[in-house]
């Protein structure tokens, strides 16, 4: 994807360093503005600490239309007590005073290090001079501004038609470490022009949320600021998708393509990670077991380790499948490296180990587990744990 | 602890090398016996996934009394389908004639890599051997035998008296990896000579066990083979135990002293630990609760790589209470390094930021989460995560 070339009709971007983050090179706080107030959906943290951004844009979208994100990085304002939201609060407010919105039409996140006051006054003057910044080709020096320990920005851009009318979808999200989104995910940011109403864009991106950023996983830790965001203006002028017909599986199948790649990218860049893997149910009784059991082999520090080293021991995976809490029978479940079985009903296949250890060499890994119970399957992702993980995260703020 | 001169009245016990583990000088097989059938109890595993000699050992413990107990390290015998569960038995068929026990009165143990059949040849000429070797002051040899990635042997040793008899209590166990005990733990057999009912020798070891080695965790996988076993003799000739007086208090306290020194082996033994972390959860509403935060934050990767790196990252810790799914207070919790504040009322408390390094820098760590909402008391163990567990365990078998 270039990036430079990539705008959504309506929709306008810039991104400052104010100086939250150390260095001058990074970017630390982000502005989004929609020319119209637009439709929106939003998911959110299940961790019972909520951060005050988390907390407040929850109810502005209760209210209705959103026009402006307001996003920075390099600090969560999470356990940051009631200085914390009146600290939030006021960056809306002067995000919605400096891009002419309605007080309520502002989501509001932060993103960083936990439990330390936002400098405000860096804030304030960062979302001014954002202001003025504001550019139709702006939305991916947003996506660079929300970055974290992250080592790559991720974005995602398509295009497609409704009743003749050019569409575009760009998603952007951040992520690297305290990543295990619980019904959302560090934060993601999906712009659209199509002309959607509320309740569809609601229920595709929440039914996609399930199937995306729902099933990934780096280290086991959700964290107090998960936040994934739609905001649809209909600016493309397409005529209004209301039911859910032919237009809506479309823009549900574009919707879902953004969401997975951003998610995927997510895992990719899973700190210290030097290996994207797919972990894929087959033939659950539900599709929510499936993913119970993928998560369980997810975050199974033994099974990360294992494919990080390139061993094939997959005792490590019937041992988590074990510990998943879900009801299965041991005796038919069969487990591949790719294409090449290494258990069969539930013991060893007689498999190369050459072979099997050369497929978990490779930069990303599938392992596919049949168990041969039900029709339903599912896919989770995440990536190896190596000692970057370790070096990242013993001295992430010393 | 002297290990040499430790005996248990009437047990007897051998270890030797059989060649399951690639090398002769360590040993692999243990055999321990009691001269008379030994009131038992046990807790195993709870993750679905069973190895053999678990099942076995659960149904003969249900028959009755044991006199027996035969385990090998470097082999699991799990995920090994039907001809794990004939080893199983072969296993105790073997050890009841070489110690002429009866069939039923036997517990079979195995530890190590899953998924491989057990090397029966070498192990059956092991049970002989060993059988033709046991002695009094055998007990030390055994716990060595059960070693697999620990790095110290782990016993613990007490004496006490029941009315004027002197009663000894010896425990072994093992573990250092796949450690999440779910109201069991790896490998651990408790000796004694009390003279004790079997139900409030169930009684006392079911609830010791919920407070040792249910609340440690090394690496948050429970294994497929946990087994704690406990074998009561009678040997010492005291006044049979029957009923909850003094001499059960007694009994409870230093069988408690016995099970929780073997737990805070195992974790000080974790895999690649740099440091022993107990977090003590205070005022929780119930005991329950208390141990699920406690265990959320042990199983948290960036509270323990924080530790490990002596950060006082204080919103991990908050984080990962609030994804234990209690419902608590954020505003009310109050957090300590030792017993330094570090959050008070759910904030930072203004702290010596060097002080709480060193602090964290120490070989053994306390944390103290104080809830404010109850009455409730409850520890949890566990250790840091360092470079040195990646190692161990990308490449145990490579």
């Amino acid at each position: 994807m270039k990036n430079k070339q990539v705008t959504v009709k309506g929709f306008r971007a810039a991104a400052v360093y104010c100086g939250i983050k150390k260095s001058s090179d990074k970017k630390d706080l982000a502005l989004i503005y929609s020319e119209v107030p637009a439709v929106a959906s939003a998911v959110f943290t299940q961790n019972k600490v909520k951060a005050a951004p988390v907390i407040l844009s929850g109810k502005n979208l209760l209210k209705g239309a959103i026009s402006t994100i307001v996003a920075n990085s390099g600090n969560a304002n999470a356990c940051t007590g009631g200085q914390g939201m009146k600290d939030a609060l006021l960056m809306a407010e002067k995000a919605a005073f400096f891009t002419a919105s309605g007080k309520k039409e502002i989501v509001v996140c932060s993103t960083g290090v936990i439990g330390v006051p936002l400098p405000m006054e860096n804030i304030l003057d960062g979302i001014e001079t954002a202001s003025y910044m504001l550019r139709e080709d702006g939305l991916s020096g947003a996506a660079e501004a929300i970055m974290t320990t992250d080592t790559f920005k991720k974005t995602s851009f398509v295009e497609f038609k409704i009743n003749g009318k050019k569409c575009s979808l760009m998603g952007m999200a951040k992520g690297s470490g305290m990543i295990h989104p619980n019904m959302a995910t560090m934060l993601c940011f999906v712009l659209t022009d199509i002309s959607i109403s509320k309740k569809l864009l609601d229920k595709a991106f929440k039914e996609i949320n399930k199937e995306t950023f729902s099933t990934i996983t780096v280290d086991g830790d959700t964290s107090t600021n998960d936040t994934a965001v739609i905001l649809a203006n209909g600016m493309a002028g397409n005529k209004p998708v209301t039911r859910e017909g032919r237009d809506y599986k479309l823009f549900h199948k574009k919707l879902k393509l953004v969401m997975l790649e951003l998610a995927k990218a997510i895992v990719k860049d899973g700190e210290g990670a030097s290996k994207f893997i797919e972990i894929r149910i087959k033939n659950s009784v539900t599709k929510e077991a499936a993913v119970k059991i993928g998560k369980a082999v997810a975050c199974s520090s033994l099974f990360k380790t294992a494919v990080y080293g390139g061993d094939p021991n997959w005792g490590r995976i019937l041992s988590a499948i074990g510990n998943s809490g879900v009801q299965f029978k041991e005796n038919k479940v069969d487990i591949f490296i790719g294409r090449l079985p290494i258990v069969k009903s539930g013991i060893e296949a007689e498999f190369n180990w050459k072979k099997a250890h050369a497929l978990l060499m490779r930069k990303e890994v599938l392992i596919t587990i049949n168990l041969h119970s039900g029709k339903k399957s599912a896919s989770v992702y995440t990536c190896d744990l190596t000692e970057g993980y370790i070096r990242i995260n013993a001295h992430y703020r010393t």
